[in-house]
């Protein structure tokens, strides 16, 4: 274990997210907040202070060249629980959110772009900290160690490495030889996004500082809202299907969104996962529109506004919501709740399962089941055109399997604290999954308050668990993995 | 397709299951219930009449030896169908279940050992009834094909896969090398298991009829008992120790029986699926029975009486109770969720996943993680001293993969009919793997009958898709099946 260039990482990362807070920092100047500012100032002295103090003391003869696998899944963990950490001390500092276990969920909430959250009155906080909770959002979407490899040229070399534990999915296609360079240019992609859904979205009437904030939480896939009502507050066909659209770009591989920009629109559709992506999405939407419409919601188009939003929400993880969907025909809440489970596509912001992986495993059952019919065939794995190897496979396999033992792992965790079934289980789901709400008390016009603070700390850990798509943060738990 | 000889097979299966009516109907006549005799007439009557018909019709020329992979599993599918519909007919010519939806709910239930029920008023039903419901328990707990393997001795030909059909999974050890062979030899301890419980319990003070009828819903894990209270009803801990240890052998594999019996014990106790199955169920009892305890339930050994058998009941999908769980705190009810998934062991007559398919991912999955920490290792899967090999693995990974998606399917079929997620969510889980209770409306003191009858058309099927584990019935659903 190279320890000192783990702890050298650590202190550039918190470095870097020290100068971001700097724009919440001005902007509390701006709105002359002046609690929020000191908390600010505060946690932006002592993180770079410590953070130049803990690089000088272990920049002694370390080359970066020596991370290895291990170092990765150290460095890329506790990145996150650092990160966390750091973010969550100026809600804290200035009292905005009284409880260390509830600013750090938020905070956690936020750079996993979750969208859980625990406070009762969002719009009683001040703009500056709402800010900082949309930026987390930001930062995480795209995942702070790309945007770390991505900035730091240095990084290139063991960069790969740290963005495959970072989300060790079937993965982020390389865009360019380089991985610094593909890091970059997914950021490029992820910045044209955010200016044109804030642009769209002023156009619809919407603030400004409302429209930043809605974006960061579109384009992240997040769902942190300044508003109690989240985006049902602006009652706007128009911003609702702008969210909407961007939710499911959002979802989409980024190369992809690269291949269209390159004028490779057609290769980018024959995409598999792309291709079940949109035939999820659009076959949930009209299930629910229809399912809505037959139980008096409203026309067609008008079911269809609300079921498209909700699904995008849930299936690209975001959890913005626009309208209360408990109040929903059970058959329509069991779509989503099947959604949940899905996620968007690998190499996008969202969580989840992720759609390759259920492609993926699908095709495969499908095999299974013609080697029953044809005993002595031999049936390769394709996804698309390519056959997937047996390796590939069994790591989904076992990504399938370990995902659906965490959820239940998890979900008795929450019972323990003497929470009901529904509760606990879609607890569990949607923040191993990071949605954002779930179903029982923490519906969507709900929230996470109401636990006690060992839940809070647990969730907050389940997080980071599905962000870090469950390999990175287990792996660190076998004894295996500290033997030499 | 060889459709003549599927239908023989079928004409010899309706005859047995007619010969074995002979038994309820002497009882009939015993109890001089006419309504009852007069329906078993009927059946018997007609069954073997239309039996024979086809038989003669359809044997010109056949040879038993051309059955092939594709043909078993039509035939398997079709031997369940057909199994219910004929044992369905004396509940419904007596009109002791009105409707045909409801009697043939209650023969699939039986046969495929799950136990639910959509009687309001057990203790109302002739006894003759009950007694039929609880053989159809026994008959099918070691499978209705095993059974005809193991009477016919010219089924030995294509009877090795016709049992793979009837329970693919990673399967029953051949005991001996002739199948008919093994077929008879579980036969012998399935017998041997139920005249031990049968006299147990009446040395426990239960009537001889009440014995026969919980040792057939106990050794079979079925869980119908003539009884509304189940279990409960006797209020004795004598009872309760009794059937709880003779569910979890019930749940063990038969070959590990026969081993014992031969005096391999120590073998026996070193099969890696038989000590991952005990741990569970002992986990499971004192996690429970320590939750209890601190939740005021009562001395530490009550609360261990109750816990071990409802431990025992699910995770053996009986589903047979002696307390109420619902009222239990949540975190005891979800370990009993939990359960749910998990079933007996290979070779048993639960269903449910299996302990050993479990056993394989998991080992799988810790694979995975240490691929991932030494990317160039190669680890090899183990479960105990055998090399599982990558097919098996595969089939193990698409079955878990399946047995998701069916649930979710099953469940989103249910709250279409607008039932609630969580009572549609057990109604599947408990339906799919054959436990009999769940959670919501249908929990263990309630029953199935308030569901439309289209709902309880669609839970017998998941019932019996649970039963043959996914593949055999989901198979003949697919394109290629069809094809030359």
């Amino acid at each position: 274990m190279n320890i000192k260039l783990v702890i050298k990482l650590l202190a550039i990362l918190t470095l870097i997210l020290c100068a971001f807070m700097l724009i919440p920092a001005a902007m509390a100047v701006w709105f002359a907040e002046r609690l929020a500012l000191k908390a600010f100032i505060k946690t932006i002295v002592a993180g770079s202070f410590g953070a130049a103090m803990a690089y000088v003391l272990c920049s002694k003869k370390e080359h970066a060249s020596s991370l290895r696998a291990r170092d990765s899944f150290v460095f890329v963990t506790l990145s996150w629980v650092l990160a966390s950490a750091i973010g969550a001390l100026p809600y804290y500092l200035s009292g905005a959110i009284p409880g260390m276990a509830d600013a750090y969920f938020e905070t956690m909430s936020g750079f996993t772009t979750t969208g859980a959250s625990i406070l009762t009155d969002i719009e009683k906080m001040p703009d500056s900290l709402l800010f900082w909770r949309a930026l987390t959002h930001w930062l995480g979407g795209m995942g702070i160690v790309v945007l770390a490899v991505a900035i730091l040229p240095f990084l290139g070399v063991g960069g790969m490495q740290l963005i495959d534990a970072e989300a060790p999915g079937p993965s982020v296609d390389k865009l360019t030889p380089r991985i610094a360079q593909t890091a970059k240019l997914l950021w490029f992609i992820y910045i044209g996004l955010t200016i044109c859904e804030t642009v769209l979205l002023t156009l619809g009437g919407m603030s400004l500082f409302d429209s930043v904030i809605h974006t960061f939480a579109t384009v992240a896939t997040g769902g942190f809202s300044n508003k109690n009502l989240s985006v049902s507050h602006y009652n706007s066909a128009y911003i609702d299907a702008i969210v909407t659209i961007f939710m499911v770009l959002a979802g989409m591989n980024f190369s992809l969104h690269y291949k269209m920009l390159s004028g490779m629109a057609s290769s980018a559709f024959k995409d598999v996962e792309l291709r079940a992506y949109l035939i999820i999405f659009f076959s949930a939407a009209f299930i629910i529109a229809f399912n809505l419409y037959f139980s008096d919601y409203g026309g067609f188009a008008n079911c269809f506004r609300y079921s498209s939003f909700q699904v995008a929400s849930i299936l690209t993880t975001t959890g913005s919501f626009t309208a209360d969907y408990e109040k929903w025909p059970y058959a329509s809440q069991f779509v989503l709740f099947i959604l949940f489970f899905i996620g968007g596509c690998a190499g996008s912001t969202g969580g989840g399962i992720k759609v390759i992986r259920l492609v993926t495993l699908f095709k495969q059952a499908v095999n299974e089941m013609k080697n029953l019919v044809h005993p002595r065939g031999v049936f390769s794995l394709k996804v698309g055109a390519a056959v997937v190897k047996n390796s590939t496979a069994n790591a989904i396999a076992g990504f399938f399997f370990l995902y659906i033992m965490t959820l239940l792992a998890v979900t008795f965790a929450v019972t323990l604290a003497g929470h009901d079934i529904l509760t606990s289980f879609s607890a569990a789901l949607t923040t191993l999954g990071n949605v954002g709400p779930g179903f029982g008390n923490i519906g969507p016009t709900e929230n996470f308050a109401f636990f006690q603070d060992y839940v809070i700390w647990g969730l907050s850990f389940a997080m980071m668990i599905g962000r870090l798509e469950i390999y990175t943060v287990l792996v660190l738990f076998m004894s295996f993995f500290w033997k030499k």
